[in-house]
């Protein structure tokens, strides 16, 4: 119980509960469960090429054939990168900064993996980097942070490389009622023709 | 209390805490809010143009002269309406259907300003109308039966008014991790350059 207690959003109650769960449960589900937990910082590593969290380097995403590798897609965190693989939306590679620009909480370019984005955008063939970094202030910030930067790094190079932003809008099952303004602001800036 | 108690969202306890408020309420308060009460359905008019609700018809936003009258928002209803002119994003006219198509609540094209909407688009120098129906199952079908219609009506005439559909994608302040899956592919699907 004084275990589970440390662990975020568990308390007394729950950590009672759950202990006197795990002390009837199954053999295999406690067997399983501990040796996850153990294994979880044993075999994680971080990928030496897109930087997210994965058992193994390059993790499977950097390392299967059939990924677009002209397609660099930025996320601030591995999560972030998981809910687009969900979303089976997205077949290119990944960049994973590792937070977002914040200077109040000291998180300046040089904490993010800015250089090694740059470093990667160079290589032959890269063709667009998508910068998914999620819509809030620091989010947006970072964006077009990484887009100047890009922008000079193609300036520099004589390099093309497409810099594009994912879409704000209305979210599925969103109601216009009840929205933000700048969220309904961009709704219908950014309307586009009905074809999709 | 007992009338209060009729109004949606209000129990026992809230009316008793409402009418013993309203009981010692400065007069001008309670002759304010009887009056508007009052006031409310007698002097609630459907704007003849447009459809909303409005004190006189045409409504303000119909009969402002700056407002650009080649735009027509089609809109499900009055305070979707109202949440586009709180983003201050648009100055064109709007079109309130009075819901959305939805067979199952018994709510096909009749039911809703169809008709009235395909004679407005076909008034002189309309050239687009956006379709701000909300971005749920109703909200989307009946945004592509309009297009349809309207594109219909395009050809039957020979006009060329473009259709277009407000953005979707990521809300202000989302995060890709607890998005849900079509919202996540739609904002990576429509992305673009990130010049705005």
């Amino acid at each position: 119980m004084e275990s589970l207690k440390r662990l975020p959003g568990i308390g007394e109650k729950s950590a009672t509960r759950l202990a006197y769960f795990l002390l009837s449960a199954p053999h295999d589900l406690t067997f399983e469960l501990s040796e996850a937990i153990a294994r979880l910082q044993r075999d994680t590593v971080v990928c030496d090429s897109c930087f997210t969290l994965s058992d193994r380097t390059p993790c499977p995403v950097c390392a299967h054939p059939g990924r677009d590798t002209t397609l660099i897609c930025v996320v601030e965190e591995p999560a972030d990168m998981a809910a687009i693989e969900r979303s089976g939306s997205f077949k290119g590679l990944y960049h994973v900064l590792g937070g977002a620009l914040s200077p109040i909480d000291g998180m300046g370019p040089d904490s993010l993996r800015v250089s090694e984005l740059e470093k990667r955008a160079q290589v032959d063939g890269v063709k667009e980097v998508i910068l998914a970094t999620n819509p809030t202030a620091e989010g947006d910030a970072t964006a077009h942070y990484l887009a100047d930067r890009l922008e000079r790094s193609n300036q520099e190079r004589g390099s093309n490389i497409e810099v594009t932003r994912i879409a704000s809008g209305m979210p599925l099952g969103g109601d216009l009622e009840y929205a933000d303004h700048v969220t309904v602001s961009r709704a219908i800036r950014h309307r586009r023709a009905l074809a999709d």
